[in-house]
């Protein structure tokens, strides 16, 4: 069965600015569509946050195995409605992949607990992404490191909780280091955080980059779809 | 210095119920902090839900170690504006406990980022918790295990993130198990769930159950107050 | 391409106790080849102790993704020549699924770096497992619980690391409860400890544990094959 | 109560090496020694390779809470016996601290279960230690980050097993990262692995480098000593 793939973008970068538009000249989605298409066995949709219900209805999720999410300037914008149903998702089985600035983003920070909180910098200087679990299947096909250049920098601390598995971690030119890439199970789906993306680099043109995105999706896929939110009253099993 | 404990409770049973109030006359509150206070340097405070502000202004919080929770049929009377306040509060480096019911409390549900369910009974029965981690600071004077009758039954699937540590885990003699002590680390602070505890069995009043609640008092004990809050730009240290 | 699996069984008990070889006439291997070869894409082999290098060339584990291991009265006779091949097999990425009382085994100690105690009974009581990962690929296809009865009894506290993933909670009508299904990552390799099964009852002809033991064959699966017995010395990658 | 503390050094660079013999004339354990007193409520011994025993008999060991483990150039001359006594040593409650090139030594690779290899370089380069962990108590009284330089590089991938709590991660000035402070659990005790620290450089004269061996010293201080290298076969506490 294929793995039916949800790209969520706020969309709002590339409406308002000729550098972004210039890189990613139908939206950040439509370019991590592109480069995760031939990379698995896919059923690609996209969503944005103009659209109604920012295109995330009860029925999309239901279809969802993986949501892709990338905001950063808008995050406020994202209705706390959406967000509790997304959340929902996610804990009753679907997969969601946090990208870059999604750090910040309500659902993340809403999955973690946490501020989720770092350093910054644009100053285009160069990343090298350092594999630590070579053996996870998020990993497959990636050496032991890849670089980025140019990089916005994200610098420790990462206000997370500690992560189930940590993946790569990022050193930068300028002198810090990143958790880059990190899971968590949440009830019963999978989180993943990558940090490589930003809207004024063409990052996600990068073929070390979507391969990481396309076996995250793999990774992060849908394998039950069971609420967690009950709390049943029940009898017991043994007699008392 | 001491550690400054602040104990929060609904306090709402006890005002309605007989039966509880015969068990708990002054409160939850009063019947954890007397059961403590030998037990460790303490400053104790109670706070509780029909105080202004719940009793958790920021002064109170700024200066609390630990804030140890008990609610019940009240959590949804919490304002989102005190649970904001204590979630960074915990963020920042204070330490949280977690007791019984409050597993579906605001603050509790928020840290964690998953519903939090479970499963539950009412049958006066049995429960065995088996300590996994002696050598963990919050089991000091635990034996192999101890067990409380008559106990509330809690049963998995418990929706939580899979715990740092996993600490003691209950049988129920109606045939259900249940993680029921469990740590995390979020941002600067420590959280501590503790199952043990209910309105109408005198729970609060045992030795052992006392003990695992001042010994997580040590443990979740603020060690740092700063905030995770911050998302600051930052100049490189090396020369770009 | 096929999960090439290799079910090695030390094959003791099966020839000195007509009990046990009225269960597993041909080898508890044989039992745990039948009953998992229906259900994956499996190309199954069997080793046992008493072949030269028990079975276990580096030809065979070089072509083996998954290693189950049963052993129990013979484990201080397997060579640790042999432990020290497997044990470099799965750290270069081959999975190992350490079954009962392969608790106790060289191999399964070894990789944990603990003691592996725990305590025992064997009384034919009933134990009931209890799913806490309902989300994860090792529990497709099982419900809130099975029940396995008679059951040897395995009791807290189980000697190894806190888990990566605790996937079952057992609970034994004796009063005890254990960490029964539980996952660690060792170098490249995948550790799935499953603690059904025991000799003289045909725990190895119950389709839960069949099912579980089969889903382990898949999560454990090789991933890559690259050995971390290196060190090597390293230029710079930056200019010093 | 004073925490005892046991301080072992191969001591072989010293006696054979002028420049190691400079920077550490007594010995990089009595640096250490000397280093740390101030800093706690210490009871400081030392040992070294080339006493009986290596100087930790049964009676050191029981009287110690925390051993420190510096060893390089003569891992192999560490007797398997010794390492045995350690170990146990460690599962019944004693703390272990790995110091640097210790990433290799016996003791803690039979702890780890996994070959702990990584990539080096002595280059004399600049190190940058960042804290991911501010709010943990190994990290009291450390900012954001520290350097040390010169220092020798040690770079990912590290073959460990997940750490329990990943404290800091190194920036190496070459384009390396590396998980420099890691803690674990095992048995009843409590591992800490702690990079800096190197024959030809004055690393151990490093104030921040101290503050964190004697913070880590407080943190692994043994708790409890309880073997758990017992089997017990246990009656059934329910009557079955």
């Amino acid at each position: 069965m294929k793995n039916r793939i949800t790209i969520w973008n706020e969309f709002r970068h590339e409406k308002e600015n000729e550098t972004v538009r210039l890189i990613y000249p139908n939206g950040i989605h439509e370019a991590i569509a592109a480069g995760i298409a031939p990379r698995g066995d896919f059923e690609i949709r996209t969503a944005t946050l103009d659209e109604p219900e920012h295109g995330l209805t009860e029925e999309i999720l239901d279809s969802t195995d993986v949501l892709l999410w990338w905001g950063h300037m808008a995050h406020p914008e994202v209705e706390d409605e959406i967000v509790e149903r997304v959340h929902q998702a996610v804990l009753s089985g679907m997969g969601l992949i946090a990208l870059h600035s999604a750090h910040a983003s309500k659902i993340f920070v809403r999955l973690m607990g946490t501020n989720c909180s770092l350093k910054w910098r644009e100053a285009g200087e160069r990343e090298r992404l350092w594999n630590v679990a070579p053996g996870h299947p998020i990993m497959e096909g990636i050496g032991q490191y890849f670089e980025v250049e140019p990089a916005e920098m994200y610098g420790e601390r990462f206000d997370i909780p500690e992560p189930d598995e940590l993946i790569m971690i990022s050193w930068f030119a300028g002198g810090e280091v990143f958790r880059s890439a990190c899971t968590w199970q949440r009830g019963n789906g999978r989180v993943f955080y990558f940090r490589p993306g930003h809207e004024t680099y063409p990052v996600y043109h990068d073929e070390n980059v979507l391969r990481v995105v396309a076996n995250g999706c793999k990774w992060t896929r849908r394998r039950i779809s069971k609420t967690t939110f009950e709390f049943p009253r029940t009898d017991p099993i043994e007699s008392l």
